[in-house]
C-alpha cells in the first residue's frame, strides 16, 4: 500500500484526488490538509465521499506528511515550492498539481505568476509530469510536475506532428474550451452559475499562465523554438476541455500518413484514443475518466492540419494524471484506479 | 463469471449497464441486442465504451440468450413480457428494467401502458426488486421487475413513515423532478437541446405511468390503501432525481424520534444514506452512483414531515440498482461494481 | 416622463429594472447608486448595456435621489427602511424591491431579518404591491413594496381557490423551484456555476425568509389564519420560478367549475395568463416578460387541487412587476415597456 | 403597415421573427405558413406567444402570400428557390433566410446542398444582406439572401482587416463555436439534451455548409482568393455564436492602429459594437439582440492578430438581421424593433 498525503484539499482538484483514490487498491490515504477546514470531516464538504471516507482535514503537519510515501500538492502556485525542498529531504516523493514546477525557465514563471521562484534547484529536477513523453523518468523521479489541463490537451495533439516534424513549428494555434471547474473553487463572481451559464466567451486571449508551459512543452517535441497562439475560452458546463489545433503541413502530401502515424505514436498508451480520421471526440466521453481521445480533419483546399483533443480537466488534466504518475512512480500498473469508462451521458 | 446478456442496449438505461458491468469483476457480457443497430460495435455509439467492449449490438438470438446466465431488459414495454416466458423456461434468470413486471394488478397495468399483458402467469410470480424491501425474495427470484426511477425515489423516502403507521396515508403528496435522460433516447422535439434547456416545467401532473407503482408499493408498505400525488417535472440537466415528500404526522410528537427510526431503517443499507436532520441532499452526490440520500425536515407551525430524497435515475432508479439485484440473485456482494464514489463536481 | 432613481443597482435585480427601462417610453433614468462601484459606467459592469446608457454608478445624493419622482431600491434587506423615510419626507415616490417593508408583523419580520426593523410608521403604509390584488391601493401609494419572487408565484396560484374558499386552508403546500438567479449576484462559493450546475436540490426546507410574506398573502386571501409548507429548491438554470400548488377541494364536485373560476378571476389581468386545463406552463415561456402562467391539474382518485404557476423570477417576480407598480402609481398604462414576450428559445 | 408574410414558421427562426415583430409598430403579420401544423395557433406552439398574436399556421396559399408587402422565408434550403420567382413577379420583396440564394457559384451550391439549383436567375440577382457590406443595395433590392450565423459573426470579425489588406488572406483561421438553436427545430437525436448537455465538440470539422458563404464574402472583402479555416463547434446552451479569429499580420507595427481601424470601421453601424482593445465578449451580452460585439487581442511574440465576435445565432444571425434588412428595403429606421437591450443574466 502507498501511503499517501494531500496537502490542500478542498478545491475540485482535491475532491477529485479523493474520488479516484477511494476505489484504488494499493492506496491509503493518511491525511489531507487544509488550514481553513481543518477538522471538518472531507465527507461534510463533499457528499459523494459519504461513506467513503472517515478522514476530516487536518492543519498540515511535517510528521505526519513526511510519513507518507506520496504527497500530492494541489493547493494554489507558490505553495509547493515552499514545502517540498523539506518534504523531499524527508525522503517522501512528491506529485505538485499546481504549477511551481513546470517551467524550467524560472524567469518566464516568476513574471507569470508574480513572485520570484523559491526553490530553483527542485524546479530544475522536477520531471514535467506527461507520461506519453518521459515515462522513464517519471518511474525514478523524486518530484513530478503535474502538467496543467490546457498543456495535456493541446501538447497530446500536437506531439506526433511536431516530432515527426511534419508541420511549420512558428504556425501553430491552439483554440481552446475549457468547462467552469477549470477555475477551481473559489467565490469570485466571475464563476456564478448566473454568469457563466448559457453564455460563451474567451478569456485571457491576450496572454494566459499555460501559454509559456504549452511553449516549453512544444518546444521539446519540436526540438526547437515554436511559435504558438493560444486561447482559451469557458464553456458553460462543469468537466471537460476541447482543443481545436490548427498546423500548416509542410508538405500536403504526408496528409495521407498522418492517421498512421497518430495511431503508431499512441498504440501502446492506455490513455491516448486515436479516433478515426473525421470523428469528433465529445468531452462527455471522457467526464470522469484518465483518457484524452483525439481525431484529425482535413478541410478541402487547404493544408492546415485540424486536430481536436478532448480530455477531462480534472482527470487526464490534473488527478487523474497525478495518479497515473504515481502508479509510474511506484511500479504500480499504470491503469490501476484509473480503468473505469467515462460517465456518458 | 455471470454469463450476461442484453436485451435492447441502445438506450440510456443499456450503455449504463455496460458502463457499470465494464467493471464488475464477476461478469462476462455475451450479447447486447439491438434490431436496429445490429452489427454496430458498442463502442461506435458510445465512444465513452472504447476500449472496454470489442462486443458489437446484435439481432436478439434465442439460442445465445438461453445460454446466459441472467438476461437484463433495457426494452420499452411490452417487449419483455413477449420473451421473458420463454427464457425462464430455459432455465436462464432475468432483471427486467421495463415497466412489464412491476403492477401486480393487471387491469391497471393495461390502463396505462395501452395494451393487455401477454404473461399473467409471471407478473404473478415477479418480484418487485427494490432490495431494501424485500431482499430475501430477490436472492431466489427467476425474473425480478426492476422498480421505476421515480417510485424509487419515491418509496425510499415513505417507507419509514409508512411501515411505522406515523402519518395519514391518505394525504401523501410527492414533489418529484428528474434529469432529461430520464426520458430515454428517443429523437422527440420535446427532448431538444433547445426545448428544455434553461427551462422548468411539471409534465404528467393529471396523471403519470408511475404512479400506480407508487400507489402500490406505498399500500403495501402501509399494509393498506394509500392517497397519494404524484407530480413529476423535468429538470435542464441529464442525470438525477429529487423528489420532496409531504407526509402529515398523526402524532407531532413524533417529529423527536423521526430521524433515530429512518437511522435505524437504513443502517444496514449499503446503498441508502440519512443524512442529518435538515440537511439538502444534492442529486450531483450521487451522479453515477448507486445510492439514495435522504433528509428530513421540518418547519415551524406544522405537523407536516418533509423528505428530500435523491437519486441517480440511470443507477439506484435503473441500471445500478438492476446490477444490485443481480449480485443478490448470484449471491455475490451486494456492493460488487457499485462502490466507486459519485462524480461531483 | 417619470425621473427615476434606482438605490443599489449592482446585483440582477438593477440590471434588469435598467433593462426594462431602457425601452420604456415615459421614463429617464437619472442615477443608479452603488457605493462600490461609484464611478463604473454601468455598460462597463453588464455589456448588454453597451449602447443604451451613459450612466456611471454613483455614490448616493439624497439631492439627487430627492429630485427624482420615483426610486427604486434594489437593496439588500435593512437599507431601504433607512432611508425610505427622509424620501418620502421629499416628495418621493417609492418602489422597494427588497424585503423590508413587505411584512407586517415587524416582530416576525425581526425573527426572520435578524434585525429590528426601523421604520416600523413606513413598514404599516407601504402597499404591499400585487396588483392583481390591491391595484387601487397602489395607484395613490407613496410607498411600494414589492413582493417576493416566490411569494409572486404561489399567491397569484392560490388566490381564487382561497378567495372563494373552496380548499381547506390549513393545508396547503407549495413546491417551489427557482433558477440560481434568485440567490443574487454574490460571489459565494455555493453559486458557483462548479457547485450547482448539473444538479438539483431543496434548500431552506426547514425554514426560508420568503414563508412569512407567504403566509401572510395568503391569509389576507382567506380571510383567516393559513398552514402552508413551503419549500423552495434550486434549478441549475439561471431564470424562472415554477411552483407546484396543492391544496385539498372541500367538495370534489367544485372540481368541475375551477377553470372557469380561474379564468374569471384572472380575466381582466394583463399579466397573467390562465391556460387551459392539464397545460404543462414552462418557466422559458415567461423568460425575460412580466408573465405569471398557471394552469390546474387533477389526478383520478384525488380532491387534490394542483396548480402550477411560472414567472420569471427577476421580471413579474422582482424588476418588471416594480415597473408594473411605477406604470400604476403614475398613471400611465399598466402594461408600458413590459409588452415584449418572452424570449424562447 | 409593411403587410408581412412568413413562409415555413415553425422553427427556431420562424418564432424569433414572431418574437420580434410582435412589438415591431409598422409591420402586420398576415400569414404564417406551415403544411404539418396548418390550423395550430402559433401561440399554442410557442406559448411565449400567448397574447401577442391570434394568428394560427395556415398552409400555404399564393393569393395570401402575393398580397403581402414581404415575404420572409424560415425554410429548409431547397424551398425558398422554388417559389421566390413567382412571388417577385407578383410585386412581392423577399427576405430569404435559408441558404438557397446566398451563393453566387451554383456549382458549389450544388455541390454542397445536393441539388441543382431552381432558380439561377434570381441566384445572381438576389443581393447577400449583410448591411455593414452592401446597405445601398439592400435598399432597392427585391430579394435579400439573409446571411448564414456562423458567416455573420465571421465575416463582420475579418472585413475590416480584408478591406485594408492588412494580413495574410491565405492563412485565416475561424474557430466559430455556436448553441444548439443553430441546429433548428428538428427530432433528431444527436441534437437531445441527453446527447449534448454537458459536453462540447468540434462537428463538421472537415467541411460544413457555411464554409463556401464565409469564402465567397470574405474573397470579396479581400478582392481575391483567401484561405479560409472554417472549424464549427456545440456549445451546451441554446442561444450564441461566438467566433475566434486568427489572421496573420502582414507588418507587425500595423497593431497599433487596427483598434482605431475597427472602430471606424463600425463607427456608424448601430449594430456592430467594437469594444475596447483586449475585452472578451461575451454572448449572453447579446441574447436576445441583434447586435455583434467584437474585440481584438495580441499575445507577445506574435504577429497574430486575434478576433473574438459574438452574436445571437437567431437574431443578428436570423430573424433579426432579416428585420433589419426589411427595415431597409421599406424605408424604416433602421433600429426599429431591434433596439432593446440583450436579457441577461
Amino acid at each position: 500500500m502507498v501511503k499517501v498525503g494531500i496537502v490542500g484539499g478542498t478545491g475540485y482538484t482535491g475532491v477529485e484526488l479523493l474520488r479516484i483514490l477511494a476505489v484504488h487498491p494499493e492506496v491509503s490515504v493518511r491525511c489531507i490538509t487544509s488550514r481553513s477546514e481543518a477538522g471538518v470531516p472531507v465527507a461534510d464538504m463533499y457528499s459523494n465521499l459519504r461513506g467513503h471516507y472517515d478522514l476530516a482535514f487536518s492543519e498540515p503537519d511535517a510528521g505526519v506528511l513526511a510519513d507518507c510515501d506520496l504527497v500530492f500538492f494541489a493547493t494554489p502556485h507558490g505553495v509547493a515550492m515552499r514545502m517540498v525542498p523539506d518534504l523531499i529531504a524527508a525522503g517522501v516523493r512528491v506529485v505538485d498539481l499546481s504549477a511551481d514546477f513546470r517551467l524550467k525557465d524560472l524567469d518566464v514563471w516568476a513574471n507569470w505568476y508574480g513572485m520570484p521562484h523559491e526553490s530553483p534547484e527542485w524546479a530544475e529536477k522536477a520531471v514535467y509530469g506527461l507520461p506519453e513523453v518521459v515515462r522513464d523518468e517519471i518511474r525514478g523521479a523524486q518530484l513530478v510536475a503535474n502538467p496543467g489541463c490546457y498543456p495535456t490537451a493541446v501538447q497530446l495533439g500536437f506531439l506526433p506532428l511536431l516530432e515527426h516534424g511534419l508541420v511549420d513549428p512558428a504556425r501553430l494555434i491552439a483554440d481552446a474550451k475549457s468547462g467552469a471547474s477549470g477555475a477551481g473553487r473559489q467565490g469570485s463572481i466571475g464563476m456564478l452559475h448566473g454568469e457563466i451559464g448559457e453564455s460563451f466567451k474567451a478569456y485571457g486571449a491576450s496572454g494566459h499562465r499555460h501559454l509559456p508551459e504549452i511553449r516549453q512543452g512544444l518546444a521539446n517535441a519540436a526540438g526547437g523554438k515554436v511559435g504558438v497562439t493560444f486561447v482559451p475560452h469557458l464553456i458553460p458546463m462543469i468537466r471537460g476541455i476541447e482543443a481545436t489545433l490548427y498546423a500548416e503541413l509542410k508538405d500536403p502530401a504526408d496528409f495521407d500518413r498522418l492517421q498512421a502515424l497518430f495511431e503508431e505514436r499512441y498504440e501502446a498508451e492506455p490513455f491516448v484514443d486515436v479516433m478515426p480520421f473525421g470523428s469528433h471526440p465529445e468531452t462527455r466521453s471522457v467526464r470522469g475518466a484518465n483518457q484524452c481521445r483525439m481525431a484529425l480533419h482535413r478541410q478541402e483546399q487547404s493544408n492546415i492540419v485540424i486536430v481536436t483533443s478532448v480530455i477531462d480537466n480534472l482527470v487526464k488534466g490534473a488527478a487523474g494524471q497525478a495518479v497515473q504518475n504515481m502508479n509510474i512512480m511506484f511500479g504500480l500498473k499504470e491503469t490501476m484506479g484509473l480503468d473505469a469508462p467515462a460517465l456518458l451521458p
